[in-house]
Order: structure tokens, then C-alpha cells, then sequence
């Protein structure tokens, strides 16, 4: 089979025997994937990972010895795969195991692959009727949700900063729950994909203090800007006693005012994947993510996909086998 | 009266006029005071301060021409004063109102004085019977029982990080709730002081990575070391999904490992002051603050006071009128 191997910050084509399934796993074959900004870090040497990266896919279960009803089934999966005996696993949380396996990011094969395997009790049934290009968004869809699993915003004044393909996810999946949603952003053009959501331009470089005289403050604000800066200003766009939602990672460690989050005693929660069978019904619901879609490669365009998708402001690219 | 006055990094005797109670004002004498490491950092012109420092106190209510029925009554007081007009305060918050004074830190002077003014709605009764070396520790204990106040520890396994003062106190004052609390810290000497809490000594310098191995991971870390590397430790220390408490403040911008705040969706909550009346109800039940009483100056002799005070691992450090 063919795959999208990623080695010493190159990607290259490879060829190679379908995966076995092992004990308690499922043989998905890759109808569609989606790049995420974290494949571009991996791709980067971020995790040390090297092999086949991806974890954003729809598929079709072709072999699941141990749980037969799957085959032919179109699936996502839960990528987080735990070990299944340690107490959090046990305690149902294999998203925090820590000797998990994780699809595509730690050192499981992910998805840029014509085949992969999957543990069948990770894998999640794509709705009847829902598009592929719907489909593929149910990881991301789900991180995008965590904050609303996380926080109550019900009543809340919600902020949601930045305004690419997670921040954009963000708004549209959390605005009908939540009636009094901004999404800002420093691009007019990306923010009007939010259909539904109250926008707000906040142009490069606003400083954070401007940040707030333009917008006021907000009971709870998620940021997903994905830049160093954006936890200066989620900060200063918070009330006392609120919440920032973390999604941002970054590989050098951030700046805290920690003063400002104590005098003002703000809450700071992290925030990661979240539930993909939530996403999944969202989609079939109607939410449409496919505004976002920037661009379709096939596998062998993949070094013309990955720079698509690195470059500043790219929307969804997607990665047919 | 007799007053110290910080200026210019410096704290100096002065004398001057009582002070007159304004609308809904009360004129209190003190009779003890104690010296926090805020009045330290105020000295070296944190907050841009100048004038009476000193927020921690017991004194005697002398005049109350609006609420009368204090005269007389030995008092502790809210040190946040709020405007008593905007949101905050009219939903009963003017710990965090934005135009708030606060004694002796944010415009208001402090209680290193014969007398003060403060208003009478932040007055608490001290308990009859509770000596004025033990309610002299109604505001800084309150600070120390806010987390439990914040995040529900019951049957959490929880860590105090720090065995200063307010380590120390947070742990005298969670542990009959929390039965699974841990206070660790440098100081053996130190750790002795939190009588009926367990105690883990980590010696300066211990990596955060190191702590993890002899401590293992806790529900929720209390970061009380007043040190700049504290977060770093407290993040090492505490579970995926877990809870740091923060209550060290620090001039400089803090270095956050974002990561692994975000993979762990770890939740990193700013505390800062708390409820006095609880913490003198607390007092009064017996809880013991005496033994971290290093040491008592009269006002004449403040410079020795602050330099005492100042020495690193200093304990309580009183001040006599």
C-alpha cells in the first residue's frame, strides 16, 4: 500500500504491505484525510516522531476479527489509544493514559496511508448520508467542541480568538449553544466563514490593551489564535474571576503575567481533543465545515499538500489515498 | 498618631493627624499588626505604592458615627474596598471591583499606624476570647482557605507546595477537610510547624521531573512557594485533568510550558485574598497560627521589623503601636 512518510523534516511517498490488525483491532481502509497544523510540527520534528503521520480521516472498516459487525462500516476513530488497564483507562479517560499510542502523533501509524489499524473500540460510525468532506471533520470538530464540554457557557459572554481553521470550528460549533459568541480574528475574509457567529476584526498587532478598549471584557475566552501572543491578550480580554481556554500549544514556553491571573484570580484550563461521537452528530445535525476547505491533493501531491497547508492564514487542505 | 510610611524603597516613622471616618466610615486603632511579603514587595515600589503600608491587623473600633453599634468591638476588616456602585459590587464581589481601593496597597493607608479608617460594611467581629496574636492572621489565613473555597478538595489528593507562610497556613487550614494533603517544602524546621498535616521534605534545587518521582502526581497542586520556578514544579506535580492553585504573584512575566497545559488539559486557577469571616470562625474553632509567629517590633523599631521580615524563610513578623 501506499503512504506519507514523515523522516528527518522531509515527507516522502512509500510503498509497503498492508498493516495486520491486531488483537482487538480493525483494518480501516482511508477514504479521506484532513492536514492538521500539528502534522506540519510533527513534519517539523516536533514529538521526535518519524513514520506515517495523520489523524484526521473517514474510512471503511475492511477487517475487524474480534468485532465483525464493523466491516463495511464507514468510521472516524478516537485517536487517543490507551493501554486499557491503567487506572485512568479504567476510569474510562484513555485520552490521558500514559503509555497511550496516538494515531498518527505517537508512535502509532496515523492515517496519511491507503490502509491503517485502528483499535475497534476507538472507532466511531459515520452517520448515514453525512459526506465525506463532512466527515473528516469530526476530530478537529471535536477539539473545537471541548471547550463547551469543559466550561458551562450557557449565559456566558464567550470569546473566541483567532480566526483559523480551530478558532473558525470553534465559533461555529459552539454558537448555537451559546447565544452571546465573538469570534475575532485579523482576517474579514476568514471571519465571514462563521456563518452565524457575531464577528469582530481585531487588525495584526492590536495591542492588548487596545484589544480590550474594542471589545470590553468577556466571562470566558478560548483562544485558538495558535501564536505566542495570544495568551497576553486572552488575558486581557478576560474578566476577573473568568476563564481562558488554552488550545494553543507551542514549543517554547509561554509568558504568563502570573500576577494578573492571581490578583485578578482568573482561571487558565488546557484544552485538547474532545469527543468525536458529539462532532459527528453536530455534523449530521447540519453544521457544515466544508466553508473551510481550502484545497484537495492526492497522495502523491503530498509535498504540494503540506505546503499548501503550511502556508500563513491556509484553510483546510484535504488528502485523498 | 505615629505612622510608618513607605517612600522611595524606603519605610520611615511619621507623625501626623487622626485620621477622620468618611460616609459610612469607621475610625479604628490598632492594636497588632503583621508584616506580609506584599508590604515587602510595596517597599520596593510594587503597585507604585507610597504612604501607610499594611493590611494584615486587630484593632478597636473608636468611632462609627453611621453604624454606631462597632464601638468598641475589637475587628479585622475586608481589605478590598469596593465602590459599592458598579456590577462587581452590586453582585456582591468587591474583592474584584476595578476602581477598588485596598489597605495599605492600592491607595487606601494601611494599618501600620495608631489608626486607620476603613469602611464599616468591611468590618468582622473578632470572636470573643480569640487573642489578638491569633486574629492577627484573619487575612492571610483567609487567603490560605480560599482554594478549598475555589475547587471542591474533598476527596482529592492534594499537594501544598511551599513551607513559607502561607504554605504552612494553607496547610493548617485545608487538612481537617482534606485528609489526603501533602505540604512539601526545603525546611524540615519548617515543615514541623504544620502540626497534623503529612509533610515531605524536597530539598532546594530538587529538578521538578525528580519531585515527580518522589512524590508522585496529585489532584490538585496548591503552588504557594513564592518562587519563580514554583509553576514548573506544581506542573510536574499534578495529574492529567488535574488543578494548580496559584498564589505566588510575581513581578516578572512567568515562564508557562503551555504544552503540556494544553495536551494534559490541566486547569491553572489565580487565587489571591478570601473570606476573613471564615477564616476568623476558623481561629476561633482552635486552629493555631501562633507557632509561625517569628517575631515582634514595636512601630519605633520598623526598620528592624522589615529587615527580619525580609530574611529569607522568615516567618510571622508582628508590629506593636
Amino acid at each position: 500500500m501506499r503512504s506519507i512518510v514523515f523522516e528527518n523534516g522531509k515527507s516522502l511517498s512509500a510503498e509497503g504491505p498492508k498493516p495486520r490488525p491486531g488483537l482487538g483491532e480493525a483494518l480501516v481502509r482511508v477514504l479521506l484525510a484532513g492536514v492538521c497544523n500539528t502534522d506540519l510540527e510533527l513534519l517539523q520534528g516536533y514529538y521526535g516522531f518519524s513514520g506515517v503521520a495523520g489523524h484526521e480521516f473517514v474510512g471503511l472498516v475492511e477487517e475487524c476479527p474480534d468485532a465483525p459487525e464493523w466491516v463495511g462500516r464507514r468510521v472516524s476513530a478516537d485517536i487517543n489509544c490507551g493501554c486499557g488497564g491503567c487506572p485512568l483507562c479504567l476510569a474510562g479517560d484513555p485520552r490521558h493514559c500514559p503509555t497511550r499510542t496516538v494515531l498518527g502523533i505517537v508512535v502509532r501509524p496515523g492515517c496519511f496511508a491507503e490502509y491503517l489499524t485502528v483499535p475497534a473500540r476507538n472507532l466511531l460510525a459515520v452517520p448515514e448520508g453525512l459526506p465525506e468532506d463532512c466527515a473528516v471533520f469530526a476530530e478537529p470538530l471535536a477539539a473545537a467542541l471541548e471547550p463547551g464540554r469543559q466550561v458551562n457557557l450557557s449565559g456566558r459572554r464567550v470569546l473566541v480568538l483567532g480566526d483559523g481553521k480551530l478558532g473558525i470550528l470553534t465559533a461555529l460549533g459552539l454558537a448555537p449553544d451559546c447565544p452571546d459568541l465573538t469570534l475575532a480574528g485579523r482576517h474579514e475574509a476568514k471571519l465571514a466563514l462563521a456563518r452565524g457567529a457575531r464577528t469582530a476584526l481585531l487588525p495584526a498587532g492590536t495591542p492588548p490593551a487596545r484589544a480590550r478598549e474594542i471589545l470590553g471584557l468577556f466571562d470566558v475566552v478560548i483562544e485558538a489564535t495558535g501564536r505566542e501572543d495570544g495568551l497576553d491578550t486572552a488575558l486581557a480580554l478576560v474578566r476577573p474571576e473568568g476563564i481562558v481556554v488554552a488550545k494553543t500549544t507551542s514549543r517554547n514556553p509561554s509568558r504568563l503575567d502570573l500576577a494578573r491571573l492571581v490578583v485578578d484570580e482568573i482561571t487558565l484550563m488546557g484544552s485538547r481533543c474532545g469527543d468525536q461521537s458529539l462532532a459527528l452528530e453536530r455534523l449530521a445535525g447540519g453544521l457544515d465545515p466544508r466553508p473551510l476547505i481550502e484545497a484537495r491533493f492526492s497522495f502523491e501531491e503530498h509535498e504540494q499538500a503540506l505546503a499548501a497547508a503550511s502556508r500563513p492564514g491556509a484553510m483546510k487542505v484535504l488528502l485523498t489515498p
